[in-house]
């Protein structure tokens, strides 16, 4: 009945990441790399996402848009593995579902760069809710910020 | 020395917010009233701001950066208004070193409507640091998001 | 088949939180109130529970210790309303397993008094999680600090 | 004038978690060892630090309490060391005003054990404004809880 493999799941969260979300293609965000166990997406930056006109530096809720993308990309990813077979509709469903419950976001140093970079690892893991934390660096790899984010995975 | 009066500091307040920073233009947010005990942004509805294709809400960062940016405005008018005089060249420079040093986000509902409120008030007042509650309503009243940030603000 | 009618259900919760948890009674927490709506718990201060030996001022983690409890209260109240008849045991059962997923503490002034009060009440409500808001006040009305917190329910 | 050298000031610290804190003694937390990159503290499991009387676990509320202490040893610590030359009741004063800000707690796993550790190091450093992560695991290794806190240290 279920028709697609463990690789293939994976497929719908980098297709609904990559190209379903308006939002994420306003500030540029590409998956690198992601599995069940972490996830790597950058950005780069550009005029329109700049916060402080005079230090031109990364608007704060850009960094948290990062941030945020990058926990729910791996804590979808994870709970779509450890699903029973099931149709694809049904799983897209189940993914239209998850969502974001809390995020709390560390901003370290001010974002300077040309490049970001953002990883996540999960550092709690269940049948309904997946807590992930996020680094976000930039080219030189100063820690601009952090992130922890609870998400409604079932 | 100081050439500018406390309703002048505002203004440089709201001209930060509604035309220096770039990433405010693409949410669209613009400065409804705000005054040192509190503020209010809003922002229209458009296809660039959602996250989920499916059921057409807004991104979380969306949220994320309104929240944050509606809690900077009233922390950041209320330090420039305890100020003492000094000029106003001073004053934009302390404006732009003020900045989020951490932000929460709970997401209570989905994002749906056409036009969403972010309101913003100060809990915790101070000369370095200032901590401000949000709330992210849709024009039915649907409480959509709380928010939590903390600012360095001296 | 379930013996207990709502408000035995609520006794359940009461008993737990009275009676159960050992560190509850370290600090003196005791439940004024609570329904599935909201709940206020007190405590009065004393020696044992200060954190700044200078200022005698309550320890931060009596704060943090008493706005989880009022956020599991309510919380864990309005979910153990919302399941179907089941018998006590099984009540019993899914109360023992829910729990904090996470925390947020604002400290907005010193833990000065001698009677200190935490209210909460339900932001987000679900069959799996629920998020509750909590505000520790002192005998004269000072707020003393705010809390947020995430909850496994179900 | 300062008549106390870095190592001395770092003794002022250990002086106040080790002996001034009351509610640490409740808790039972000692300092293992700490400088300003990072410290560890330990307790161990004691009837009255349960919070879950069905599975015997440790009350969130300790894990917060144990949390915050260890984020405000490191963070404190860092921030006495790099003050200029002065006068050790000086030094007392400006330790005496030192306090968390806000504070997040994950809670990953029950916390069942003997032995708890936590440990803390700095990831934001500044001369008003310092944040610091938390871990707490158990004598097996398992990790318990994360932390995140925001001090004022100046």
């Amino acid at each position: 009945m279920d028709t697609i493999n463990p690789a293939e799941r994976l497929d719908l969260v980098a297709e609904l990441f990559d190209e379903g979300m308006a939002f994420d293609k306003v500030i540029g965000l590409k998956v690198d790399r992601y599995d069940p166990t972490g996830a790597q997406l950058s950005f780069r930056g550009k005029p329109e996402l700049i916060g402080n006109p005079i230090h031109k530096i990364l608007h704060g809720g850009v960094i948290a848009t990062a941030l945020d993308v990058a926990g729910a990309a791996v804590t979808f990813a994870a709970a779509l593995a450890r699903m029973p077979a099931m149709p694809e509709s049904e799983l897209r469903e189940k993914l239209a579902r998850m969502s974001t419950i809390d995020l709390r976001v560390d901003y370290l140093r001010p974002g300077r760069g040309d490049v970001f970079t953002v990883t996540s690892h999960i550092i709690r893991t269940g049948s309904k809710v997946a807590v992930a934390r996020m680094e976000l660096h930039n080219e030189d790899g100063t820690h601009i910020a952090f992130g922890t984010g609870t998400y409604m995975v079932g």
